[in-house]
């Protein structure tokens, strides 16, 4: 008996049948003794449709008039489950964003959540109804406008809502079955893990692992509050994210070394060539940089050779962003006094996390000899207290990935099941 | 200068490209110098998509859940049109019905308008913006919950709005000109009237015609607000709705005879046969009725037979309600000790509308005298100061609207043009 927050991804609720399964696996949970409040992302394509309507009527529509035309998206979505949960037998009510007391400033787009006061919500709860609330969106404190989250937005109002609400647990519900030891598509021995800490969780996110959002681990990190991921599609127990394995789990078990391998084909590399060795040109370029709002990951300034005066400085970036970046740079080309640039997005980064690692020096070691062994080139190399990272050729990726995978004794002895596509 | 309310159905914004000239049309209207509030309603089908994906969900769907989820029919629509009004270079901001300061009852589907109180309306205006609002919507004044107003709700939206902003004209644009002297598809001579009363379109719109519905009309009325109702296919000038034609000309003509006739195939005739003919048994039979919410329109008590000493009672009701109404009375059947019911939906009503007519004794008998020389057979009767209706077969509906047009003078010389498709 219990408060349990439940969000459920588009993959989940994609269609109607979708949605009629999700609502029994609701009422299951409120049969059970729980109040259940859920967090409901749109449907399927819904998001994806939506922006293309948008992309029909303005090349480049405001953003205010987005924003409140994605929210339309959860609207449908809460209002069918609410009504699939109707007819169970157990009374439910939908709530916008604003409604449920999503408070956020007003960037358009990527509002952040600045308060939440789910004041409807809790008496929805005391009445004994089960709370539909539309993931992904809020009311700007200021201007009252509609505002949506922007990217994992879903999962951040499920957290943020389950931290306000005092709640046990907030179940991130996916196509997955939990957290793996690296994405099973491309290593097939990958295994789920019971737990993880929010550290490590957070770095196998900004590094490529989909399930979770930065900002969803952020927060819930924040408030000390387990998020189980799991499968809508079945029943079985997934991972929980914790701030404290060992407290988790009741015993005196050791935090394990290594959560996982993840990776990330999405950036870019950018080379600044033969930028003068002198004060403060390094500091030009990434100060051009940022004033693009680009953001940089890994960065690499090569020893000046001695003979020209000159150093070559290479940097990561979002694909997305890669033609921003170099923009940027040519802009600024005369004032640096830099030779050339170099762009290539032929990469991948793979990057080993875990929070043991900060306590056994000889991880890098392994780490290293696991990518030699198998023949990985080695381009770019980045490291955190609990993850070291390489960048590599994509079509290494999965050898990288695997190997190192294999050199940590995280092999499974079975293969991952795989269900497609992925939620918002 | 002026204030122009200007409400756009679904059939005007069924796609990017319409709402794109929409959005031109409304940027010309703000351009000319006037405010402008526009109000609009779902794009093309979505209304009838989202009910369909209602269904899918729940046999049955919850009244609360059912308004969430049309509501977010007019939320694409709006903000969708905002952007494309943006790109013209003229601010514009989407606003819900709640948003929009549109208050109402709780009842869900069929919600009535209590207040308005258009606060962010009236400062979007006077930051020289163009508000947008969705149409068909409100927010309960008691639960704060989200609520329809069920059919021609966009109209009413739009009327009530212009009155509370004490608008000059509230436009209704639509996929006809204006108002006709007669269903332009049944009735090709008919022409567009330049002016009609607030009564004769209310007898009009309850009779059968389809451009405005009767609340909207109706609310206007209570407000004496005019409206124009027009074609946003043209800019060709439509028809006003107005208190008194002679003061909305600005001369002393005449107030014309005759505005129109309506004809209506929506109802059905059912015949109670054999009633005792005593005190309180047709009372009983429309009590009966009455407490199955099935609304009666025409009704006709034969003269007692003296051989028998029973009648028979005939009413019309909408075919919709048919099956309940029939329902009704056979749970009475024994209390009111009648013989049989008949049921029959094949009928068409026709209906002569002209404030005119109550100073004109002649009107009649020139109505059934045209009936009788086309051939057309009367049915049913009934009258109001300003009206003449009469029920007959379906098949002699076009003829019997013909005739009557003709009889009272009202043919065009050429034929009407007719666009397709009607909005809501």
């Amino acid at each position: 008996m219990g408060l349990v927050v439940q969000k459920y991804g588009g993959s989940s609720v994609a269609d109607a049948a979708s949605v009629k399964r999700v609502a029994a696996r609701i009422v299951e949970t409120k049969r059970a003794g729980h109040d259940v409040v859920v967090i409901v992302s749109a449907m399927g394509d819904t998001t994806d449709d939506l922006i293309a309507l948008a992309e029909q009527v303005s090349p480049n529509p405001a953003a205010r008039e987005l924003d409140m035309l994605l929210t339309a998206g959860e609207r449908i979505s809460m209002a069918v489950l609410a009504m699939a949960i109707h007819d169970l037998g157990i009374e439910a009510r939908s709530y916008t964003g604003s409604q449920a007391g999503l408070i956020t400033d007003s960037a358009h787009g990527r509002a952040r959540i600045i308060d939440v006061t789910p004041g409807r919500i809790q008496a929805a709860i005391a009445d004994g109804a089960v709370p539909i609330v539309a993931g992904f969106q809020g009311v700007a404190q200021d201007t009252k406008d509609i505002t949506t989250l922007g990217r994992g937005g879903s999962d951040t109002t499920a957290v943020a809502l389950a931290a306000a609400l005092g709640a046990d647990v907030c179940e991130i519900y996916t196509d997955v079955d939990g957290i793996f030891t690296a994405d099973p598509r491309i290593a097939p021995k990958a295994r789920q893990v019971p737990y993880i800490t929010y550290e490590e969780m957070l770095e196998l996110a900004a590094n490529g692992a989909k399930v979770l959002h930065l900002r969803c681990v952020e927060y819930a990190r924040r408030f000390d509050l387990p998020i189980h991921v799991r499968s809508s599609f079945s029943s079985k127990t997934g991972t929980f994210v914790v701030s404290d394995i060992s407290r988790a789990q009741g015993d005196a078990v050791e935090q394990p070394i290594i959560a996982g391998v993840a990776h990330d084909m999405g950036d870019a590399k950018i080379t600044v060539v033969g930028v003068p060795d002198k004060p403060g040109m390094a500091a030009g370029i990434f100060r051009a940089v940022a004033d693009a709002e680009v953001n940089l990951d890994m960065i690499v300034q090569n020893v000046s050779a001695a003979a020209t005066g000159r150093t070559d400085v290479t940097f990561t970036c979002p694909q997305a962003d890669g033609q921003k970046a170099l923009a940027a740079l040519e802009k600024v080309k005369h004032e640096i006094e830099f030779e050339d640039l170099r762009y290539d997005d032929d990469i991948a980064k793979v990057s080993l996390v875990g929070a043991g690692m900060r306590s056994h020096p000889g991880v890098s070691a392994t780490f290293f000899r696991a990518l030699s062994d198998a023949g990985v080139n080695v381009e770019m190399i980045s490291t955190s207290e609990i993850r070291i990272s390489v960048v590599t050729r994509t079509e290494s990726a999965a050898t990288a990935v695997q190997a190192v995978h294999t050199a940590f004794g995280l092999d499974a002895d079975g293969e991952a099941v795989i269900y497609g596509g992925t939620g918002r």
